[in-house]
C-alpha cells in the first residue's frame, strides 16, 4: 500500500507556502508485535501547528525537518499486532499528515461511531473541544450573569466557548470574519451577539458589550485583542488559549510599547491572565467527554466542520486556516469515511 | 492650633516637584458631634501615591486639586466628640499630609501601643504588610521549595514578602538598591539571597535563580520585571504589585511593542498574572493582623523604617522614595511620638 506523507522542508517565513512543504510516497510500513497499521480518515487542522513549523521553542519543540508533518488524527486499524485491536477498528490518535500510521494502545483510543460520528474524536469531542471545556468550566470561573467575549467565534474553539458560557448562566459574545459566520453563531450556536471583526470594531464592542467583559477568551489576538482588554471589567479574567493573527509575523509589531498597558491594566482592574493549553487538563479529559456528550445528545451544544478532500490539499487548507477562511472546525478527509 | 497642611497644587510631570505643592496654614478645625481631632504622629508615604497625582483615572480617583494630600496616618486624639475615643488615644486613619485631622468611627482604628510600636499601623501591621500577606498566602499559591522573587526586596512590602514566603517554606531571592541594602535583605530578614539591581541584572538573575522563578512579586517593573519574566517556570505567577520605575513616565517607552512577549509568555509556560490592591482583601485584614501579630512577637518576622522629621520634609521624603533612596518602611514624623 502507497503511504502519502506531507514533510516539513523549511520552516516557513510568514504565510506558510506550499514550497515549504512536499508530498513524498512511499510504502505503508508494516506493523511490529504490540503495533497497529491505521488508514488515516480525517486529519485535523489546527492553528496551533503554526507553531511548531519555527524554530522557536514554543510549549513544544517544533517539529523536524524532513519529518511528517504531526497532526490529530482519526482512521481504522487495517492491520493489528495488538489483540485490543482488530481491523476495522476506529480510533484518534496523532497519526500525522499522511495516509497510514503505525500506532500502539498508548497513543490511541478506540472510538465507538455508534456513539457519536468519528469525526468529533479531532473536534468537540477532542481536543478543541477539551480546550474549550477547560477554559471556562476550569479557569475563567464564570458567573451566571457575566459577559463572556470570545474570538473567532465561529470556529472550532470559539463556537464552543460561547455555547457553554451559555449553558453556566453567562452572556456570550463573539466576533467572527464575515457576516455569514455571526448569522450563524448568533442563530444556531445561540451567542446573544455575535459581530464582524472586519467592521468597526470599537462599536461593535460598544454596542455588544455595554456593560464590559468579564471573561475574555483570547484566540486571535492584535486589535480584537486590545478592543476587548480595553473593556475588561474589575476582576476579569482574560484566558490566553492563542494569539493565530500573530502566527506568521516575524517580528514584534513596531512601537510603542504596549507591555505597560497589559500590565497595568492587570493592576488597576486587578484582572487575572492566565494561558491555557490543553495537555494540563488531562485529568479532567473523562469528565469533559461525559458532559459534552451529554450537551451533544440533548442538543444543547452544536458543531460545525469544515471538512476539505484530499491529502494533497492540506498545505492550502491550512494557509485558509491561518486567515479564518475555513467556516467551523477544520478537518482533511485523507480518505472515505465508512461510517457515513 | 495651627494646622499645616501640604496642598496638590499641580499635577507634576515626571517626578514631583516642590512647586507641584504648597504647605499652607489655618486653623485646626474644631471637631462636631461624632468626630474627633487627631494630632498626626506618623504620616505613611507610599509609592502609590504617586497614582493619585496625576489626572488618569487609576483604581482610585486622582487626588483633587488644592485639597490637602491623602495618606496614611498614626496620631493622637487631642478631642473627642463620641464617646468611643477618649482624649489621648492613638488611632490609625488616613488623615493625609497635615498636624491635624478630623475623624468619625467610620474611619479611625484604635490603636493599643502596648501591642507593638503605634508607627507599624501604617507599616508591617497596616497597608503595606497586608498587601504582602495577601500577595503571598492569598494570591500565589506558594508550595514549598518553589522560588520567590521580589522587587524592592528592602521596602515595607518586599521586605516581608521575601520573609512570609521563607516561612511558607519556599526560596526567597530579592533586588535592592544598594549594597548595604542587600547585605539587610539576607543577614537580618533572612532572605537567601539579594542582589544589587544597579549591578549586571542577567548575572545576578543566573546566579541566584538558577531553576527559574515560580512567582515573581512584582513592585517595581522595567528591566528587574523583564528579567524576572524571561524566568519564569511552567505554572508560575506574577503578581503584579506595581511599578514604582514606571509611576514619573508621561508616554509609554518607545518600541518595540513587548506586549507579545508578556501574552505569548504567559501563554508558552501557562502562566497565572494578577493584579494586586489591598483593598480588595478586606475580609482578611483581622486574620493578617494575627498571624503578622504572632510573628513578629516571635521575632520570625523583621521590620525597618525610616522615618524623616518634619511636615515640611515630606514632598523631598516621597521624591527620594520614588528613586529608592529610603531604606525600609518611608515614614515623616510630623509630632512628637509620646510612646518613645
Amino acid at each position: 500500500m502507497r503511504n502519502r506523507q506531507i514533510v516539513l522542508k523549511a520552516y516557513p517565513e510568514g504565510m506558510p507556502k506550499e514550497s515549504d512543504f512536499s508530498l513524498v510516497e512511499g510504502e505503508a510500513p508494516a506493523p511490529k508485535e504490540g503495533e497497529v497499521l491505521v488508514r488515516t480518515v480525517y486529519l485535523s487542522l489546527d492553528p496551533y501547528m503554526r507553531g511548531r513549523m519555527t524554530q522557536r521553542r514554543s510549549y513544544s519543540p517544533p517539529w523536524k525537518l524532513g519529518a511528517v508533518c504531526e497532526g490529530g488524527t482519526v482512521g481504522q486499524v487495517v492491520a493489528s499486532k495488538d489483540k485490543a485491536f482488530a481491523e476495522g477498528d476506529f480510533v484518534t490518535g496523532m497519526g500525522g499528515w499522511q495516509d497510514f500510521s503505525i500506532g500502539t494502545r498508548a497513543d490511541l483510543r478506540k472510538l465507538d461511531p455508534k456513539l457519536a460520528p468519528i469525526s468529533t474524536a479531532v473536534g468537540v469531542l477532542g481536543m478543541p473541544g477539551h480546550t474549550a471545556y477547560a477554559g471556562v468550566v476550569k479557569m475563567a470561573e464564570l458567573k451566571p450573569g457575566e459577559t463572556l467575549f470570545v474570538s473567532a467565534a465561529s470556529g472550532a474553539v470559539g463556537g464552543l466557548v460561547g455555547q457553554i458560557a451559555k449553558l453556566k448562566g453567562a452572556r456570550a459574545v463573539g466576533v467572527a470574519g464575515s457576516d455569514e459566520k455571526c448569522d450563524f453563531v448568533v442563530k444556531e450556536l445561540g451567542f446573544d451577539a455575535c459581530f464582524n471583526h472586519r467592521g468597526d470594531l470599537a462599536a461593535g464592542f460598544a454596542e455588544h458589550c455595554p456593560k464590559g467583559i468579564d471573561v475574555d477568551f483570547e484566540n486571535v489576538g492584535g486589535d480584537v485583542f486590545w478592543n476587548a482588554f480595553a473593556r475588561m471589567n474589575l476582576h476579569g479574567r482574560v484566558i490566553i488559549c492563542g494569539f493565530i493573527s500573530a502566527y506568521n509575523d516575524q517580528a514584534p509589531p513596531p512601537g510603542p510599547d504596549r507591555s505597560g498597558a497589559i500590565l497595568g491594566g492587570a493592576l488597576v482592574n486587578r484582572l487575572t491572565i492566565r494561558g491555557l493549553l490543553v495537555y494540563d487538563h488531562r485529568h479532567s479529559f473523562d469528565e469533559f467527554q461525559r458532559e459534552m456528550a451529554s450537551w451533544i445528545k440533548s442538543g444543547k451544544i452544536k458543531y460545525r466542520e469544515d471538512v476539505v478532500e484530499g491529502l494533497e490539499n492540506a498545505v492550502t487548507a491550512f494557509q485558509g486556516l491561518l486567515v479564518g477562511k475555513n467556516f467551523g472546525k477544520m478537518l482533511v478527509r485523507v480518505s472515505a469515511d465508512p461510517t457515513r
